[in-house]
């Protein structure tokens, strides 16, 4: 069985306020990782991020901080073209958190997301490649060839995650994260998003899944929940 | 989703003593029906099934009683001969319980399991049909076919468990499980045994199931876990 590591979802403004800051500090039981949504922001600000990774660095020493900068192409909410993206990232990397998220798309070139990969990992930082189909669920082979096409980008952590229309759709995202995950050397995550797609965030570790995303307030995605449940329930599993 | 009931399994000796009774009323809020195996007793005696039905009745006047004699062919201890088998399901129903278990297995004949259950359905009692494979999990399509041929027996319930070598078994056997729940009209439930099924009985509403069997001391079968930690998990599903 996997050992599950448990992210906590923040999305703040660009100054981390009191409230959260302390919420934080009062859940690190419960987390590992504290992922840094940013693409909320109007537009990005290299001093506010500069700032706020010192903040939570001070805030919990002890967890690592995954950036995300999630494109509307990919169901967040920057709407940053292909160009200021690998700008964006690039700028997010020379900071050195622990990991940063890059996104995989059909109509990206493998090359570009290897490159900006391999900049990433020049500044030390591990990648977490991700793909997001907020629509459907692909099937099987589909989803098992996605995750080899990311495979192929040098990343460290292999992310997918899909809408489930039935439980059979929660069935098959988990079958082929229990496929890629005996099948690549990376670590691979696994979600089906939604009510119907719970068990895939407790009972990820049962098929491989190496981190669970959870929130301390609202859900920053559909189904996630809360931290201090999660590490609760993956208890169960074990 | 499924609702889903949690039956409590108890392999009491010829009488039920006061401390499982106790533990049956102290616990009662964590589960909906009783499953009561005799298999454990060296010999069915007809007057002590009785006086112990009669016990629970008052214990926990409010939840449902299950009988069951789980022959070794199926994974438990009692030695009946097919003859004698047919014999002790008959004494059983005639006591009117709310269900009997009555095993389906593919060297028994159809004919003679709808037999059985038509007796049950004379006395009122609903019947579960079961089958458990402890060696393995066979794959999609036979589980498919096993839910179907039980499914033309005529019982209200069918029961099928499987032992997981992978976590793709377990995924194979949810998979039938949901498939069988929306193909026929009566209730299923579907468990992969051992720690590695656990999701199948924590997550088994999302799939269609309709019971999951848990305990109040040691497990009865593999993978069983607590019906006070089974009602708090499958609320995480809702």
């Amino acid at each position: 069985m996997q050992e599950v590591q448990i992210a906590v979802t923040i999305a703040p403004d660009y100054q981390l306020d009191r409230k959260l800051t302390q919420q934080l500090q009062h859940e690190q039981a419960h987390f590992d990782i504290v992922e840094l949504r940013i693409d909320q922001w109007p537009d990005f600000n290299e001093e506010a991020y500069q700032q706020m990774l010192e903040t939570l660095r001070e805030a919990v020493p002890e967890k690592e901080v995954l950036v995300t900068y999630r494109t509307t192409r990919q169901g967040g909410q920057g709407d940053a073209s292909e160009t200021e993206y690998g700008q964006i990232i690039r700028a997010l990397a020379k900071q050195q958190p622990d990991f940063i998220d890059i996104e995989f798309d059909a109509h990206v070139s493998p090359t570009d997301v290897q490159m900006l990969v391999n900049e990433a990992h020049h500044h030390r930082v591990k990648v977490i490649i991700s793909h997001h189909n907020f629509t459907e669920t692909p099937n099987l082979e589909t989803l098992r060839f996605l995750y080899y096409k990311m495979h192929q980008c040098g990343g460290d952590i292999l992310k997918v995650a899909v809408m489930p229309r039935s439980p059979e759709d929660v069935l098959t995202l988990m079958s082929a994260l229990h496929h890629t995950s005996v099948t690549v050397s990376e670590q691979v995550i696994g979600i089906a998003m939604g009510d119907l797609g719970k068990v895939s965030r407790l009972a990820t570790g049962v098929f491989g899944g190496s981190i669970s995303y959870g929130c301390i307030e609202e859900p920053q995605a559909p189904g996630q929940v809360q931290v201090k449940d999660l590490r609760r329930v993956l208890k169960d599993y074990r």
